[in-house]
């Protein structure tokens, strides 16, 4: 992925940024007035902090974002990272599980995923460096901070990370309604990847058929499809039901 | 709810338009050599058409909207249901479900929603007539034609609207982290009523208090809320799940 420094704003992300990832901070933008305890955090963190201007970042920030005063810029190469340098420190005895991105283009449907595989106990996102929308202000936006928990693991040719995933002893779960199997009938034992495919066409057939199973989400006759994000989120909800969900008896 | 024309725009949601609700759709913006099978579905169905010309509808559509050259005019308050009307001709026997959302402000959260909804057969979305986001253009869009198929129902007050519910034999539930319940630990027994709470402070106290349970959806203890449209189609997937979602044996 090339470098590429990119501008979030709100406290929220400004301080997921700060807390979790001071290293891919660049600079602070922010009033120490307004935001003592940030304005402290950067400080404490050694990051670079500016005065907030609307004039100076409006080339950034879009008129009508809800900015709160407080803005960062982000070096997003030291936000991702690669493949094999994550999977080389992953256990895969404790069965974790992985979201791998097909080629989706929305970058609100991409930071929802990753907000979502944060909040239900996935090990890391997986993003082709190619036809996939990459790590934005808008997908770091809409994951509302969780970019900076979940690792973001870059890869190259998707079919041959599934086949090195395989090796390492993942199962791979495409998401599809042409399914034979359905979500909740799959008790997911071993270590998982779950692919979501694109927005509008799904997972590429040739994906597809690297996959151990395809599992579809059961819905009305009449509806094609769910959002993207809304499927991924229903795929790792029923995997972390089954791993982290259920109560102590 | 007064009475307001919106555009939509793109072949599906126009298409959902004149299929399922054509005495919504006031006029169709449309190239009939573009588009020859829309165009005649227009001329079945007696909507009004005219040429499309993005300079005539500059107003109506953002520049950068994927239009595909067809758009439509609806009126709103025809695709929305008084709710005394909708609760008489519902058939409470057959244990239904319906969402009702609580001041939810992102449209594109409330189109998402009543696309899932529709997904997972529920029956109808009770949307409040005050401090929510209304049956707007970007709604409609979002919910990529299932808001002409599923009934959206307009409400008064959430609370009074609650009680008249649970008179009619109806189980009202909250999603909330507060709940003590697990959203899996339910068994769906009766007619259902999902709420759905704001974005940012969820369910207001007094709903709550009005609420038979509060789920909650299981998740890490580092991460503080799931989407709200995530939330809601987690809920609904499970509802469904527990009623059309099994396999025959």
């Amino acid at each position: 992925m090339k470098s590429d420094i990119v501008c979030i704003y709100g406290k929220h992300p400004v301080e997921a940024a700060l807390t979790l990832r001071p290293e891919s901070v660049q600079k602070v933008f922010v009033d120490p007035e307004q935001h003592t305890e940030l304005d402290a955090l950067a400080r404490k963190k050694n990051v670079f902090r500016v005065g907030f201007s609307m004039k100076d970042l409006q080339k950034h920030i879009p008129r009508d974002a809800v900015h709160q005063s407080i803005a960062a810029f982000i070096d997003t190469d030291s936000l991702v990272v690669p493949f094999e340098e994550f999977i080389d420190s992953l256990d895969v005895s404790t069965n974790p599980a992985l979201a791998l991105l097909g080629e989706l283009h929305d970058p609100h449907n991409v930071g929802a995923i990753i907000r979502s595989a944060s909040a239900f106990n996935l090990s890391g996102v997986l993003i082709p460096e190619r036809r996939q929308v990459p790590v934005t202000g808008a997908v770091i936006k809409a994951s509302v901070g969780e970019a900076f928990r979940i690792p973001l693991v870059e890869i190259g040719n998707v079919n041959q990370t599934v086949e090195r995933l395989k090796k390492a002893g993942f199962w791979i779960y495409g998401l599809s309604g042409a399914g034979e199997k359905t979500l909740s009938e799959e008790s997911f034992d071993a270590p998982t990847v779950i692919i979501i495919g694109n927005e509008g066409k799904g997972i590429r057939e040739k994906t597809g058929e690297h996959c151990d199973a395809l599992l579809n989400i059961p819905m009305s006759e009449h509806v094609e499809s769910l959002n993207a994000s809304v499927s991924a989120a229903i795929a790792f909800y029923e995997w972390n039901h089954k791993h982290h969900g259920k109560k102590e008896v």
